[in-house]
């Protein structure tokens, strides 16, 4: 099969990779793109290591068997913390994380120097952000924080709760007292509760979506690798592993069109 | 993408396929192979016709929707019985069926124009075979048996007891005594107990496997439709509604490689 006519494949525990579909689909409507949820293994954020990088690996190995691929974007900060060079080098197609990304936007942005990071306990734990933000910018100040709660609020629709902004209050009060002026949204949840994220954090702190640097970052390799799509219109599927309802329900709303995904078993 | 490097779809209600899937190889080895077995909810013979039709649309909407199709077989002669014209108005790429291509082999092999056929009870019920056969050949002599077992004997691998020469006698006595020259085996399962069926019957009889006869009708509308791929070598995956394990260990050995499944909920 001709390179260019494969699909990008995207994987995250859930329905935060949506927010990079949309941003693929937005940048590259050409493409043909495969998604899988764990859904019925997130969230990620609270697990060993070792099991993400399980659950990622069987997943990639689920789409490589079953699709053509030509660019696999780890669309999940957790499982791109604990694993990325592992799928990079298991792998036969380009494997692309969204850290990385993000890491290059915040410092991009940021003038002070002073850089938040939040995503689940074991993106936090890794130290990857931290790690890729001072071997980039050693006078960076990275100030990070686990909020394990943000995963659970999207994937139940309970972000327009006045418990959604106390959560996030209570997460996000020790970074703004650091006076950070750049936070990286270092989970693809995120982005879907930005508005409360913003609100919470003022005007003052640029709010930097992985997701959107990520779709630009597929892009790019594409494009230097002459591996661009011309089809007419690209062709969107998903996987779940748990109940689709949800997953359908939440993507309707963020995608604006009719969303179908099919549950397999893992 | 182009419709050479499109996918041949196949769906069976669980193994019985496979045999197609060993012709479609042998004939066509640089094509991409999609197969769904609809191993949970098998076997299709004794259910609803009404029912049989919605699991191979729902069957075959999936495969749409998750894979670029160029051809669809449905590869089990009970769906084909119950609903080929039905999934031929609502698709828009070429559907085969596996009855046309067996009828038309046992009419070529016949001299004496005694014709048998043994299939699941909705295949016999429905009547297709004799009607197709009779269309073509008006002083054809059509005797048939419905063998509800032979599919379960497959499906659960067992075949090499005394018990299934036993239950094939009891099915195609009858058969036998009606002089037939031609049976066809109208279930894609029974080429799986070929030799079972043709001790029973024995050598005057020609057994007509209906897989056989599929593939090449299936080689002679890409052919003409100028859908060949030329590809290196195909791909080939498995997708199941049921346990992968069973299908997985009999696809093994009829295959003679490692096959891994996935198991779809649909």
């Amino acid at each position: 099969m001709e390179e260019r006519k494969k699909a990008i494949g995207l994987l995250d525990s859930g329905v935060g990779g949506l927010t990079l579909v949309k941003e693929l689909k937005r940048l590259l409507p050409r493409e043909n793109i495969v998604y899988f949820g764990d859904t019925a293994r997130m969230p990620y954020g609270a697990k060993e290591p070792d099991a993400v990088r399980g659950f990622a690996t069987e997943i990639i190995d689920f789409l490589a068997a079953t699709q053509d691929i030509k660019l696999m974007i780890v669309a999940c900060n957790t499982a791109t913390a604990v694993g990325l060079s592992y799928y990079q080098a298991r792998f036969p197609f380009p494997v692309l994380g969204v850290l990385e990304p993000g890491v290059h936007a915040a410092l991009d942005k940021s003038r002070s120097g002073r850089i938040g990071v939040i995503g689940t306990e074991a993106t936090i734990a890794s130290k990857a952000y931290p790690n890729a933000i001072l071997a980039k910018e050693k006078d960076a100040k990275v100030f990070d924080k686990a909020c394990p709660l943000f995963v659970l609020l999207v994937e139940n629709q309970l972000i327009d709760t006045p418990e959604a902004y106390k959560i996030a209050q209570s997460y996000l009060e020790p970074l703004k007292e650091q006076g950070i002026d750049t936070l990286i949204l270092g989970c693809t949840h995120y982005p879907l509760m930005e508005h409360v994220l913003a609100t919470v954090m003022g005007e003052e702190v640029a709010l930097v979506n992985s997701a959107q640097y990520a779709a630009l970052a597929a892009r790019d390799i594409l494009q230097e690798k002459d591996l661009l799509n011309s089809d007419k219109q690209g062709r969107l599927c998903f996987f779940v592993s748990g109940d689709p309802k949800n997953f359908e329900q939440i993507g309707e709303g963020l995608l604006g069109h009719g969303v179908k995904a099919f549950r397999v078993l893992l």
